[in-house]
């Protein structure tokens, strides 16, 4: 469903404009560190490489926190050492610290991610930290990610909700983000950790923090926890958002069970984009292969929407 | 999650304006009509009993099609005779034709609704008839309706989608919708009868119909297959729609199955408005309860994503 096979794609006057948007992949990262199952590195190596096969550009492979607290992406030093890189693809990590920062630049990551939370209370439960004793282990990471010619991208988690706090004050965000404009991050990543933002409230977050930042240093993390998901990126893409986060087959959620949360499927998100008539450059087709291969490696299925359609029309 | 409650819900300028929806709820038709389970009549007039006492106004409460299409709202005169009715809310039923009308007029329905779709194939293979053929058969129903003082509303089906021809060309749409309107129809309520839309879709469609009907004669009902009806209500809202159709827990889909379609929850679209200050009337806490309880007599659980956190918080 891409805009050449309707007339409901994009207005006659827009077709000039080439609409266009990137999507972040994390379901190697993201995805697998909330995974129960435990999957071997020849499968991560084998997903990321699939991932940059069709098409996807920006791919967040694992993670350089201490195997002690995310066991599942102990290997991350193994699976950059043995990914077939592709020209133009960005391999990114999560790193914790300068301990992290030092095992990213061994493992020749091409972009660092370092995060905190826009609450007090998840950013101490999560790095046991307060907020302001957290920016000074940033500091460091930044400062060396460029030195070292790599970009710095921050996630902000709970921008839109926490579990502890409820909504957070638009204002506690502005001032997270300001500090780590200010500390060199090229990017800030607005996170709703908990999967509770409405689309006005998605408006209304990141007219204020395109006020600090240009929109392309601006993208957006969502869960689909409410079913709220595919709302919230289309409100932050009316507002000018570009840069989308997405998860394969929503992994990193729970299929068929209570409760189930997690991001939101970079599948799910290309029917949206390209049912608008948006360009990802990604191809829909080979991400459902990768899916349907994943899902049999992993034995259960995977959440996305697209995935129980394909599922369906397979048994069908 | 209501506009008392943060910082980011409707703007200041627009807090006076009462932003208000009204949501039809369509789960004691459409709902049992697509589950496998059978559901005693108890059970169906206690259900539209507690929609009402939840603050729905717009409840539909079965069908009048032959019982040998739709076996399972066969008791759709008795449970019509059984339920206490509430003071300003408007019990209506599904009618496919003069005979069922009759039946209509005798359970004493407060609306008749009745339905075709907007893709030759799909009316054909629903009510085997031509898009041509089925007008002269809901065109006595609507003057009987009106002369029996009800309003008639019209469900077109496959408005932004067929299973059988792809997209609906938006001029084959605004054919049938012309021709219900002539015929007399007070609302149309545009449906996504196989889930396939996508926001931008929504708002092309609904301008386009805007130009033939006021906004507050047109609603729109959504599916969630694809993950984008919170996305598509939310564009049709921008776009000045305040009427929409969905079903208690997501009745009529089916969880934790592959495949899983069916209409948006009643439920998922409380927490879309609430989350976004704009009143329904209806009380969410007492939706759940009527969810949780539905639940039980149907023994199994229901899809909305409300009912997935609620009981995943129950179970934590």
């Amino acid at each position: 469903m891409t805009s050449s096979d309707g007339s409901h794609g994009p207005a006659k006057g827009e077709e000039s404009v080439a609409e266009r948007v990137w999507l972040r992949e994390v379901g190697p990262r993201d995805g697998l560190q909330n995974e129960s199952v435990s999957v071997p590195t020849d499968v991560k190596v084998e997903l990321v490489e699939r991932l940059a096969d069709a098409g996807l550009t920006s791919i967040e492979v694992s993670s350089f926190v201490h195997p002690k607290w995310i066991p599942q992406l102990a290997d991350a030093d193994e699976v950059f050492a043995r990914i077939r890189r592709c020209p133009g693809v960005e391999y990114s990590a999560l790193v914790p610290n300068e301990r992290g920062l030092e095992r990213a630049l061994k493992a020749r990551v091409d972009a660092v991610h370092v995060f905190m939370s826009a609450s007090e209370s998840h950013n101490r439960k999560n790095i046991n930290k307060s907020i302001d004793e957290t920016y000074p282990v940033l500091q460091p990471v930044i400062q060396q990610a460029h030195a070292a010619g790599l970009p710095v991208r921050a996630y902000v988690s709970t921008v839109f909700g926490c579990p502890y706090e409820g909504r957070v004050p638009i204002e506690q965000v502005l001032r997270v983000v300001d500090k780590l404009l200010e500390l060199g991050a090229d990017e800030v990543s607005l996170g709703d950790t908990i999967g509770v933002a409405v689309p006005t409230q998605v408006t209304a977050v990141v007219e204020a923090v395109a006020r600090r930042a240009p929109l392309d240093r601006i993208s957006l993390h969502f869960h689909d926890t409410r079913g709220m998901a595919a709302a919230n990126v289309y409100a932050g893409w009316l507002a000018g958002i570009r840069h989308f986060d997405g998860s394969i087959g929503g992994l990193g959620g729970c299929p068929y069970a209570p409760g189930a949360t997690g991001n939101v499927a970079t599948d799910d998100l290309l029917y949206l984009f390209h049912g608008m008539g948006v360009e990802t450059g990604v191809d829909a087709d080979r991400l459902q292969e990768t899916a349907a291969w994943l899902e049999e490696k992993l034995g259960k299925p995977l959440p996305s929407h697209a995935r129980q359609v394909a599922r369906s029309a397979c048994a069908g």
